[in-house]
């Protein structure tokens, strides 16, 4: 059994506790926490430590899973836990991945352990995919559509603006610009081309909902560059119809081979999800693995998916996998 | 530059010439062959050899690309080969992988050299959206749908029937069906209610139709337990319209995960390819760089699309595709 702790306990932790029990070839050691343990209620009977106890069990945990944030969690964490355990973590600010590789990897080769950084489904699964596609077929272009999902970031945005009592964003892909894409028309389209954004507001009582839906509309970065639509929404349907944490989207490459390039291709992966943070888990814990049998090869420092043998990520033999699956 | 061999000089033979060809950083060193070499005109202006001459040039070629039929010759040739080279095949009898990779593990590693079998799309990309995608959701169900494509095979055992001059089989995905995996039913399905097949006969003159039609429709394994259609064409036609060799198909795991199994996701992989061998012959291309990395590693014996991280199929730097593609 591989021996599997988790740090933070948000909806990914949460995620990760449910992933790690279904795997058939894991344990859940505990769960360490910032806040005081006896505050954290696990969905399983598993124990809830502090995280400077976290130092004290490093004979008890194979690979610690890091269920932090991105922005201002993991880059301390990841790089302070390699230095004493395995680890894997889904730092998904992709303009910051170099920067994080690097620290992570000085810190990992130093305590001589393996950390596997950037899993999930983009970065993760999508990054993955855009890799293989790109090694199949050079001669293309590269597309990636989010959606329909909910944006996090693009939620509390709205909740910031005066007025707002809650909101709810999602991201749509513009099926007409996915169907030129499938098409092989190698459009050139910008993020904004590619997607709307839909926004379900509660306003607070006596709101100016002109103002709001002008404040969101014009939003720099956030959506002053899209198609975006705004329904207000009594506090009980936002709770009834959108408390979901939906996602997913598509990478899709198109192509050309042959020596007059006469033939197109087009490569599509896609992923309808019902909860983004339960998907980006089962990622996470299926990397677990990968991370347990790597290290177990005498490998260290830093890796990404890029890095793993996918046999190394399936709990069955390599015998097994070549009858089954190949 | 890594140094390409081509044995066989077929569809798949001429598309590897395409892609190394379109491979920045590889080159093509020659094409062996059990014809007549002066017989064999390549589409580029590469030197044509005899299998006999592939002996004496072990130390001009990094990686050998096999590109036989599986029926009767890989069997044979990956084995022989892999004693002297670096090799890679696209060994598709399902069935026999385990055997094959047995063999060619047995002479790859007396020749101290790395083989990788089995690579193109099924076995190759669909293996490997199988492993990721049960590596991610353990708890669900497995589809795989072929087409709209050319089945080789089907158009043969037609063209085999009495009073057939000439036939070209389609194998079309049942979109209900399609849609049913897609919405997470789980339906159980034969391959018969996953396919229909439509055949297009170029029948000889005179020759009695409704007897070439009940033949087809009544075929066992090829025919009798699908939905057949079968439309008489005249040869014009036929070269006209369906001289092409397109194929694809999807694999798709739905599966759910949450501590009540309350959460489902849908993973797909789609293809939708102009030329099939064009493609295999792509894939095969970028394995070409992975055994070559691999070996350089130290690495020998058997391997397959499982066991190489997907960074070795692509020609940048890691760096680079952590920047770019993570």
């Amino acid at each position: 059994m591989i021996r599997i702790g988790i740090t933070g306990y948000g909806n990914l932790g949460k995620g990760v506790e449910c992933a790690v029990t279904a795997a058939e070839d894991m344990e859940l050691v505990g769960i360490f926490t910032r806040r005081d343990p006896a505050s954290v209620k696990p969905l399983t009977n598993v124990l809830v430590y502090t995280m400077e106890q976290a130092e004290k069990m490093v004979d008890q945990i194979d690979v610690m899973i890091i269920c932090g944030g991105s922005a201002n969690d993991l880059p301390k964490q990841t790089t302070a836990l390699a230095g004493l355990y395995n680890v894997v973590d889904s730092f998904d600010t992709h303009a910051k991945i170099p920067e994080h590789f690097a620290n992570v990897d000085a810190a990992a080769k130093t305590g001589g352990h393996l950390a596997l950084i950037s899993a999930g489904w983009d970065p993760g699964m999508f990054s993955l995919n855009r890799l293989y596609a790109q090694a199949i077929l050079p001669n293309g272009s590269d597309y990636t559509f989010w959606g329909k999902g909910v944006s996090q970031g693009h939620s509390d945005a709205i909740r910031r603006i005066p007025g707002v009592k809650d909101a709810r964003q999602y991201t749509i892909p513009v099926e007409e610009a996915v169907e030129r894409v499938r098409r092989g028309e190698n459009p050139v389209l910008t993020t904004g081309e590619k997607h709307t954004r839909e926004c379900f507001v509660v306003a607070e009582e006596g709101a100016d909902l002109q103002a709001i839906e002008t404040a969101i509309k014009t939003m720099p970065n956030y959506f002053a560059d899209y198609d975006t639509t705004v329904h207000f929404i009594s506090e009980e349907d936002l709770k009834r119809d959108h408390s979901g944490i939906p996602h997913g989207g598509m990478v899709i490459r198109t192509g050309i081979t042959g020596l007059q390039t006469e033939h197109k291709h087009v490569i599509e992966y896609k992923l309808t999800l019902e909860s983004n943070p339960e998907f980006t888990s089962s990622v996470l814990c299926a990397c677990a693995r990968a991370v347990y049998r790597l290290a177990g090869d005498g490998k260290t420092g830093c890796a990404t998916l890029f890095d793993v043998p996918p046999a190394y990520l399936h709990p069955a033999s390599a015998d097994e996998l070549r009858k089954n699956l190949l």
